[in-house]
């Protein structure tokens, strides 16, 4: 099983739409894919966690929002189970699997 | 770095506010912990994926809703990053840091 996180995973909630639309569109020009409506994956390195932390420190309401990274191994990225329907056409993500 | 998945991440994108919030007494009944409006996290074990897949089939609609599941491996729980304003009094989640 790989070890070394290689993935992250950012998940947010943010009620004001207009913030909500900046952090989103900050996450995909940072080369993150959308995988739901509050959720994006994608590979990381060492600078994409500082990255994702100042474009929150920038857009977010620290007193009503919040954001969440979660580093990913490969493995766990691999194991993950997604049910219903993926998230439109820009969704490129490869493996998991539909149940 | 621990390399068995002992928690796991339940993400969902449910429009429906009466399956969305159906599927979040589920998810409490089965021992997760909310971390956002959409985001339950909680340890682990054998039974627990199936579980929650049980209940999502019972409760989304596979046409409109999605739901993802990610085995986060112990390293990877800690590492996780929290941004901004912690969900409500019964998130009761230890580890991690806020920036």
């Amino acid at each position: 099983m790989s070890t070394q996180p290689t993935f992250i995973l950012v998940i947010y909630d943010v009620s004001d739409d207009w913030r909500r639309n900046e952090l989103a569109s900050a996450l995909k020009r940072l080369g993150l894919t959308r995988v739901q409506r509050s959720a994006f994956i994608g590979p990381s390195n060492s600078a994409l966690v500082s990255d994702v932390k100042n474009v929150c420190r920038r857009i977010i309401d620290f007193s009503t929002d919040n954001v969440q990274i979660y580093p990913l191994t490969p493995a766990s990225y691999r194991m993950r189970v997604v049910i219903g329907k993926e998230f439109g056409p820009e969704d490129e993500l490869s493996g998991g699997f539909i149940v």
